[in-house]
């Protein structure tokens, strides 16, 4: 059984060409999670538990791949933003949605202890070249942003609907507000302050790698120095100059 | 906060173009396997309960998404055939290895009840492209010679190593042998004919679709019929005629 | 002044991957040649001396290229089929395109020798792979049976025209015929029987290789081996299995 | 004979995807132009003419094009910048070549009125995307660079032939000598100071638009303004700042 007979068809493996030295982000997103948040009674419109899960799944992947320099979370979505300097591949978006998939299943029970997991859920994965650092503010910004008016729309929604307004109706009543109206029907109807919310809500979370070098003593008596890298996971603005005047993300 | 503003970012993701008509192929394999497989007590050469959890995980793939006309899985990786006619998308490729990696920490406890999970492992996928039914099928016995070889040089490996012989020394007896002398080493030294070895190890297995029709009666009385999809698994040969002439797959 | 520094710059070089065993296809495509026909005054509905051009500089390129087994022209478009061996690349489809315009330039005055040219015409290429042979044959009945409809319509609106009909109303009175009833107008008003008028008007150009082999006396007086590589220009029928069974060209 | 039956090929057409709001650049090259020089007997290092021809024939694709913001030219290439805001597919690259060979062969007499053109000569085209300005600058310095290195070797090489040396032991002498040695054996053997050499030969060809307005009187009588598009050829450094301070190009 001649094995080399057959490998010519190697060759036809299709692997994308990624333009180098610019920004390459992947997004996941969660396939059909309408139907599992409904499956497993998330909280609306916003369900802690679900988040942190994501927010730990993100943190395992950024731990992992020392070329992801900041991650971006918000309701079933995460973008992973690789270093302009990284050889990445465009395989690497299907790695990604995999390792995401498999740590939230694993993860599941830490942060849904008494909610038995139904099914496996998955996520796909897109990806975008950004050219220049305008260019990947800008889609973080539109990630936030979105982040912004989806949280809004919805906080207004399931308030609406748990005062006894039919999901319909609902909808019907909200279709045409603007953000200062919507502001105003929290306020006025349900005594929330929009802005009082928790941030996690209305921004998102922000993933950062943190490195902290350690003076230690080897084994030998000699100093030495020792690295350790964690992740931050910061719920802040990142539409405004002054997150990346603070972070050393664009030239990483 | 104007969405819009941003939105032109969206032109950037990268969506690669394929052939239509084409047989289009993923093929899944475990990240850093030899790793996972060593701390998690995989039983050598092969461990039965791997290759059914591996096999449970590609039929709920299959279950799901009826473009996928065949699939085919050995040792720590997965192929599925598309359809020709089917409207894939390179972004498929994600999906599936999500999928893959979430159901196989979903089902793990049930293949293996005795063995913590330790961690969350993951599939990377790469996409191949074959123009004609030749190329497709040469793919094919591309991975049954790997899946054979493979497994007569492991089966050969593990022999020697169980009867006392170092991991290296067992390395070097092997690295000039031909599939011959492999045979008649399992024979003469362990009693072992190779054909007899259970045709999943020698074979891998392959998963092919059953749609069956019931008559049946609906609720007003009158006859109706329902379609009962349901995947099978074969541990047979795929590189000879006999399959292709028994199963009608390249038509679908 | 470090040459070497600005080297990295080649890597952003974007060379599309082709599949291979595939059939590669170059059509060029004559840009804005309403106007360079009618700032030439060609005859209508066809100028024997611009097809003699095209067909020219065709054949010059499948004389310089071995690759190519079949070009197929018509109008002012010509289709260049790579055989399923070659190792092609995209950027083909430029030096394509260059080598036709400059001999189609180059050659002009052979075939206008009264006709001054007024400006350099120029064509674009496009590129399409076809997976299997039924592709590559249904994409040259496309283009032949697209020849048939445009010059069956151009008789008709030429005639029309010269019979004293403004161009507006042959437009009208053509837009809702069929086939049929343009060839009756053809014979009961101009006494034109269709299917008498020289094929390479109704067929377009089909050219082929051909190879000879002559017998020598090399100088020192043994005998040898001469090859002549020839076109040969057709004006048949492709659409039809005759030209494929008489022509060995899908094996090549 | 149903056109619409075989329509579905089109679908097969391959169409690079190009990332939005980058630098586009199409570099055209001569295709076996060291025959194509000695078949036409070009003056040696360099010839005067040749370069004339080429600038004219950018200069006239620059005038067609209104979306290349810079070319540049050296030996037998050319190289042409897309504004980061064209719409530019990847078909451009053949229509650029193609436009270029066919004005090549047509201006050819003009600047060669003693030289019969011998053979229609083409050009292939690459394509290249930068993602910022500095990767923009950085190539158009390889090119430069790479014009002065080459001028350089060629002016030092041809005088040594000259002056009686073989061309392989002129190969040999300059093989290992670094720039400033070159410049002194032109200085102590010739007399040449290479400075002093006309610019075209040195730095290339910079073709940059130039846009007036000029005040005219309209049939009516009343003011009005005309605008000229036309090509400025300039012999300058590119490397340093100077020139892009000058010239607003990178914001076009």
């Amino acid at each position: 059984m001649a094995k080399s007979k057959y490998e010519y068809v190697k060759q036809f493996e299709m692997e994308q060409q990624i333009l180098p030295e610019s920004w390459f982000v992947v997004r996941l997103d969660g396939q059909g999670f309408s139907k599992f948040t409904t499956a497993h009674k998330f909280q609306k419109p916003n369900d802690k538990r679900a988040l942190d899960l994501m927010n730990s799944c993100a943190s395992e992947i950024m731990l992992k791949v020392p070329d992801i320099v900041l991650a971006y979370g918000q309701s079933d979505e995460y973008s992973f933003v690789f270093s302009k300097k990284s050889k990445y591949f465009t395989r690497r978006s299907s790695v990604t949605s995999s390792q995401f998939a498999s740590a939230y299943v694993f993860n599941w029970s830490k942060y849904f202890p008494d909610v038995p997991l139904l099914y496996a859920p998955s996520f796909d994965a897109r990806i975008a070249i950004y050219p220049t650092d305008r260019h990947l503010r800008d889609y973080l910004c539109w990630r936030q942003a979105d982040c912004h008016i989806n949280n809004l729309y919805n906080t207004c929604f399931w308030e609406l609907v748990k005062s006894g307004v039919s999901n319909k109706q609902a909808e019907i009543d909200l279709c045409k507000t603007v953000s200062s109206e919507k502001n105003e029907l929290l306020f006025s109807k349900f005594g929330i302050n929009y802005n009082a919310i928790d941030e996690i809500y209305r921004k998102g979370s922000v993933l950062i790698r943190k490195v902290e070098y350690f003076n230690v003593t080897t084994p030998d008596g000699s100093a030495g120095k020792r690295v350790k890298n964690s992740i931050q996971i910061l719920h802040c603005d990142i539409i405004r100059d002054k997150f990346w005047s603070e972070h050393n993300i664009l030239d990483l």
